[in-house]
């Protein structure tokens, strides 16, 4: 089953998607949606108001999320590649809700920053409030799966040894176009081809199976440490293939093209536009 | 003017606080106030609803703003002592509005963490929507500082390069009990003696006027990167006498008294009690 966020008549409405039409859930977004206990059933059961499939105009599958956790450094090809050792801890930091774009929404290049770079992710939203997790809570706690590019400022993200303003720029951040619930047969696969691609380039591409730490680990994780509730958004980390790290480095410019895909669940398609201000 | 979030009858109420009352402001926490672009006006007028000023039960000031920005090493003295160089940009990173608790509430030691910390700071509330500003913007858009304290799970902050997971516990950061506003002549000083005090000890103690990074700066250089908005806050950083640094090291324990003061402000006060769960 396919959830998103989408925009009508100046407002948000959480829907279904169906192949051939989007059907209104009650609800103004997902994360207000997730919140009810039964958002499963009643996901399933919706069937009054449709929009035409046609021209949907998708917002961020959650549009104000309560927390955006991101996870760096959890490829393990990736990391090993790099002659690292793979971490016993993950490496967490955060975005503002501020951040995120919908699926086909421009992505705004800072005008302060020359150094905007693409991440790949596979996200996860969590569909139920948890604190202290074990493994099988915290995989029942997933709500879905969507498509995250953690597009990143990297001359502000090392201009001190914390991330996180290279991380959180306006506008910068696409996700969607929709989560694809956990219970759905294309989730079933130990691991998902993902790929990005800018200008026509596959720029990375990877297999989230190669994670080092799982969805269902980090929600178990994070909720050691905070409750998690519905809505919440953990970006897995990106693999190898970053522009930063190519010789010589590639950056996304006024008008590059950016698609980040997952296999089976879909794809965020996002013109770059430098910021006027 | 002090403004505060009381709780009452199981909701939370915006207040400004007087010498021998609290009076209502028509909403239900300073975050929803402050977006009303004449609340200062408001604040000052408001004679309605009154509360004894006995045993008010603070919430913190901002119940859940849409983010908490934290800086890190911004004490000029503290920089130097140890040796390194004033840092040209602000070292920024988050936590999630669920680590805040009120002035006078308890601040839960996880029982994952060995190593619970006090970090004494003079925090900002954002009371404008601002991007891009200029100095002069900047200052305009804080309604006011109130006193914060980011408890720090030490052995979690320090498990990943990022900072993030052992900032962000669950009710462990006090905040409150009001917020001074900008125009009290209270804060027109440039600096302002800050002190931290566990068990009877201060055990930190810095003038605010020592920031290498001032509020005005921090909220110019942040709206660079995302739009502020009403209830921000902005956690300015603290100086040195952390109980990690100290040998042997000295962490918070259960039932220990953490007292965080800001000279023309007031203080959090604050018991200290192991999470059973």
């Amino acid at each position: 089953m396919k959830l998103a966020t989408i925009r009508i008549d100046g407002a948000t409405r959480a829907v279904r998607i169906d192949e051939d039409k989007a059907v209104d859930l009650g609800e103004s977004d997902l994360v207000a949606f997730l919140r009810r206990p039964d958002w499963s059933a009643r996901a399933a059961a919706a069937n009054s108001k449709t929009y035409a499939a046609e021209g949907l105009d998708y917002a961020p599958v959650v549009v104000a999320p309560e927390k955006v956790v991101c996870v760096g450094l959890n490829y393990r090809n990736h990391i090993l590649e790099m002659g690292r050792e793979l971490p016993r801890f993950p490496t967490l930091f955060s975005k503002y809700a501020r951040a995120l774009v919908g699926a086909y929404d421009d992505v705004i290049l800072p005008a302060s920053s020359a150094q905007m770079d693409w991440e790949a992710e596979l996200a996860v939203v969590v569909g139920a409030k948890v604190r202290h997790a074990d493994p099988e809570q915290a995989r029942a706690a997933i709500a879905g799966y969507t498509v995250l590019n953690d597009v990143t400022a990297r001359d502000w993200q090392f201009r001190t040894p914390q991330w996180h303003q290279g991380k959180t720029f306006e506008a910068t951040t696409p996700i969607g176009p929709w989560l694809v619930t956990a219970d759905d047969p294309a989730m079933a696969a130990k691991g998902l081809n993902m790929t990005c691609e800018v200008d026509g380039d596959i720029v990375q591409k990877a297999d989230t199976g190669d994670l080092v730490f799982d969805p269902a680990t980090l929600v178990s994780y994070l909720s050691e440490i905070v409750t998690l509730v519905p809505g919440d958004v953990i970006a897995t980390g990106t693999p190898g293939g970053v522009g930063h790290a190519r010789k010589p480095a590639r950056y996304l410019a006024d008008g590059s093209v950016l698609v980040t895909r997952v296999e089976g669940i879909g794809e965020c398609r996002n013109v770059c536009r430098r910021e006027q201000w």
